[in-house]
């Protein structure tokens, strides 16, 4: 993945991107993982069982009200380490060419990552969780509690990837 | 939800934000929906079958190549009119605080919505959906492919939420 150290690979056009940001973000937080660099994070989520810890600045723990009642969250968190200009990729993993937007590549216009995460516990502000694929140190950006009635979609497909299989 | 417009509501303190962003967002588009102002909007997005439309910039239009395979997106988008530095919120419908990372209201540090929802089609870089609740021209920040293998979990279970019906 690291294509920002190695160069663009063919069928990975990029376009220029905008001037300026249109908004800004702050770090609220940093996902602590077993993982150190790319090669050693897990290829999906669901492959580990890692128990991973969320630490969330200081400022903001009174917001982590009732979470404890929360059996699943929403984590976004910011990819800093990807380029953000590439309209097509071709995942080292698949081979072939695909959008930015039927990927779940870091590397997108705005790199900013979702996972479904379990919860396993808080302690002192610190979150314990699993069913993350992160590196350590990964800039947390949100938490959210998952809702089945709106979030879960069993059915849900991805032609292109079935098709792979 | 109009707290900017009507001030900060009892049991709903507020905590200083960091000086200055760490990281810019590029809006890569609008998302076109029937409502105009908060009032109109429905409560939950399961409530509305309303298919709305989102604009994608014409830069981006190549990333979204075997999008039309899949079924169901993860919408990120910037809900710009809500305050940030809110930690304990008491939501009209509810009448109950709980802490701002137990709940989906755009008040939070990092105003960032996420959304599933269902793609009905795509025509000239322009995405007909179902599935959302927010206001019509809300700047868009990123479109996923939804994976049922990691993003739908049926059991879910958020406590306090639960308790209150």
């Amino acid at each position: 993945m690291a294509r920002n150290e190695f160069g663009t690979r063919a069928g990975e056009p990029a376009v220029d991107l905008p001037d300026k940001p249109d908004a800004g973000v702050y770090f609220i937080g940093r996902i602590r993982t077993p993982w150190k660099e790319r090669k050693d994070c897990p290829k999906n989520a669901r492959e580990s069982a890692a128990v991973c810890t969320v630490e969330l600045d200081a400022r903001f723990a009174p917001a982590l009200k009732d979470v404890e009642t929360v059996s699943h969250l929403v984590l976004l968190y910011w990819m800093d380490r990807a380029p953000r200009n590439l309209v097509l990729q071709v995942p080292g993993h698949y081979g072939t060419q695909h959008g930015t937007f039927a990927l779940r590549s870091p590397a997108r216009p705005n790199p900013i990552a979702m996972s479904v995460v379990r919860l396993h516990g808080i302690e002192d502000g610190r979150l314990k969780v699993s069913g993350l694929d992160c590196l350590d140190g990964t800039p947390l950006l949100d938490i959210k509690p998952y809702f089945a009635s709106t979030d879960s979609v069993p059915q849900a497909v991805v032609g292109w990837h079935q098709r792979k299989d």
